[in-house]
């Protein structure tokens, strides 16, 4: 017998229907002998509903009030399936985060989790009832509902799986697994049967909508054995697991883009100890994540000019954040761009292989596409690139490393 | 200072437009000195989609369950109105029923609340806020989600005006007051400038769907005054206050329908002591309210015929319920049909006057319409008639009672 936590995305639960195959499948799973708890998200297009409600309101709204709206998807979720897994005979209940206690930080739209209160959950799964979680939500101190992210129920699903000691953590998606690239842009991109957490962890990174960063992290810190597979078919999924169980790496595993980013530079930054601070202290407190970010020597060596990126959702507010501190930092102009997007190739192989990012500036300079801003980590290489090229630069690079299927 | 209680219904709340147009209004009567506390329901139509996907999966669904989906609704518009406050500049904030812990029974569905507490609340309200409260819904001592019943966000506003000790509950609607009967089928109907608790108690009771009767009769109980008045314009509405503030009462206020029913019969029924109890005890215990009862003499002394009627969302359960305990019972047959309707006439002034009921039933034989079932209270008389007819009963009671404009 194992025990899994089971999350299902919003595609998978996107109407009764598959509401009910999704019941389906967890009684079957039962029927093997496995114990199951089971995270939901909101069912499709719902959350993008709520947060439209909420920025025709206002772009600047509470993000307080913004997560007791937007957590009443996954809520709704729950409900229906634990009446659906009841209907067909499987003993089961909804768990809201606050009901749990899924313990989160204050910082609203984007709370991490400081603890899960396991006991009436294991008291459930002992009583032979499958708990049914709504994912993507917790609950502060002071009896605030909060919200994980977007993706948040990923998170939600790990954080249990750990919780709960459970032998894997499933992710039903809408794909049947990890590809080497989005199959949309590349015809040729091959679905992988493992990949390394830290691998994966710069794919979600960098905008492989298949795990949530967060989620990855948290499985990688409690070892967390995970599977994204889909809901719709019965084949395999792709693992996610520890390096040590890789036996043989290619030197790229994969290509991946983002679009959700936006650029930001200052321009004629006083070139001085502690403006870096200034700049991006203020950020930090708002809880916006800042990515890539480059400042280029100055040629007078009085001031500077400095560029990074945010998430497109950030940008409205990181442009406001700045401009209010514009007299403590003490820029010339403040320009904006969220017609960017970031190309990575990724691969644990990088690590003991040289030569790979000078492969990819050679693969885009032939197809003419600039390159605006660069970064590396060990595993990883990326650029930021005009939006309008994301397509002839990922095709690009996934044959440059020999990716495409043979 | 006024401290008031404004309940604003769906179709108040429909969309993000009339979202602002309640801040507004709200800001309005902060602006003349007054101190509001907000009661919001769900926007129009999600709480039928929400019904309805829980009914798709399946119509004996579990109500805790129920309970957990169909809250969702109000929490949306609370935050929504909250964020749309701010947004105003009017500093707000949501409550949801297990955060202010307005704590109720565990009759999921249809909870009764058992109390309030108005500390956090009065806090709020002393540090300038306005607190926006989820209405309909409630939490159990063991913390499950419960509602309080379709239209119980007016039970809501009118126990929170209480536990805040209001001046006043003004509840918000789609209708500008409380007419003689519904201005869809009788376009002669007229506004009532007052009414009384108990005229209005009989009136949602038999199915004027302005206030939920649970609402009124909680404002009897502990005196609060109310008014029902439109979201769309600035008239005065219809004040429901005690009997001693009317002077002058006419024999019948109100013509009232409601479609909402369902006839049960069970033919055959053993007559002896006690079979009452074995059929409405099982109904008590699953939280289906009983409505018109006749017991027909039978002419051998052997045997009777019962008829009752429930509430057309509670037919299939009550079937159910009589199916399962049938030889407990002891009947032969049993007949339902959900396709009749009570016409009802109220009015204080029957108290005082004989011949009401003789003058409806003279009204209704004249358009040969068929009584099947009548009850009669001190302030009200109810007939069960086909439904096809609700239209032409409707009208005629209302010319015969003179209550058309003139």
């Amino acid at each position: 017998m194992a025990r899994l936590v089971k999350k299902f995305g919003g595609t998978s639960v996107a109407d009764i229907d598959r509401i009910q195959a999704v019941a389906q499948r967890v009684k079957r799973a039962r029927a093997e002998g496995d114990q199951v708890a089971v995270v939901v998200s909101a069912m499709a297009g719902v959350t993008n509903q709520l947060v439209g409600y909420a920025n025709t309101i206002s772009p600047l709204n509470d993000p307080r009030e913004y997560d007791v709206v937007v957590a009443s998807g996954e809520q709704v979720t729950a409900g229906l399936l634990a009446m659906a897994l009841q209907q067909q005979g499987v003993p089961a209940r909804s768990w809201l985060g606050w009901q749990i206690r899924f313990r989160t930080d204050d910082a609203h739209g984007k709370a991490r989790i400081s603890g899960v209160d396991d006991g009436e959950l294991e008291r459930s799964l002992a009583a032979g009832e499958v708990p049914v979680v709504a994912g993507f939500q917790g609950v502060t101190a002071d009896n605030r509902i909060t919200t994980l992210g977007r993706g948040g129920s990923d998170t939600t699903a790990v954080a249990l799986a750990a919780a709960l000691k459970a032998d894997e953590c499933q992710i039903y998606t809408d794909v049947d697994g990890v590809y080497t690239t989005d199959p949309r842009i590349v015809a040729k991109a091959r679905k992988l049967a493992t990949i390394t957490f830290e691998e994966m962890l710069e794919m979600a990174s960098v905008g492989a909508k298949v795990l949530q960063t967060r989620a990855v992290e948290l499985a990688m810190k409690y070892g967390v054995r995970m599977q994204v597979l889909s809901s719709f078919d019965e084949s395999p999924g792709t693992f996610v697991v520890g390096e040590e169980e890789v036996v043989e790496h290619e030197l790229v595993s994969g290509v991946t883009y983002s679009r959700d980013e936006a650029k930001i530079s200052l321009l004629r930054v006083a070139d001085r100890p502690g403006v870096a601070a200034g700049i991006f202290g203020p950020l930090a407190e708002a809880s916006i994540n800042v990515d890539m970010i480059v400042q280029n020597v100055s040629a007078s060596g009085d001031t500077t000019d400095l560029t990074f990126t945010v998430s497109e959702a950030d940008l409205e507010r990181a442009v406001d954040v700045i401009r209010r501190n514009r007299e403590d930092i003490g820029y010339g102009d403040l320009l904006f761009d969220p017609n960017v997007v970031k190309v990575s190739v990724i691969g644990v192989g990088m690590r003991s292989h040289a030569g790979i990012a000078s492969q990819m500036f050679r693969a885009l300079a032939e197809r003419g596409i600039n390159i605006q801003v660069i970064t590396t980590s060990e595993i990883k290489v990326s650029v930021l690139i005009d939006e309008a090229y994301t397509e002839l630069a990922v095709r690009a690079l996934h044959t440059a490393y020999g990716l495409d299927t043979r």
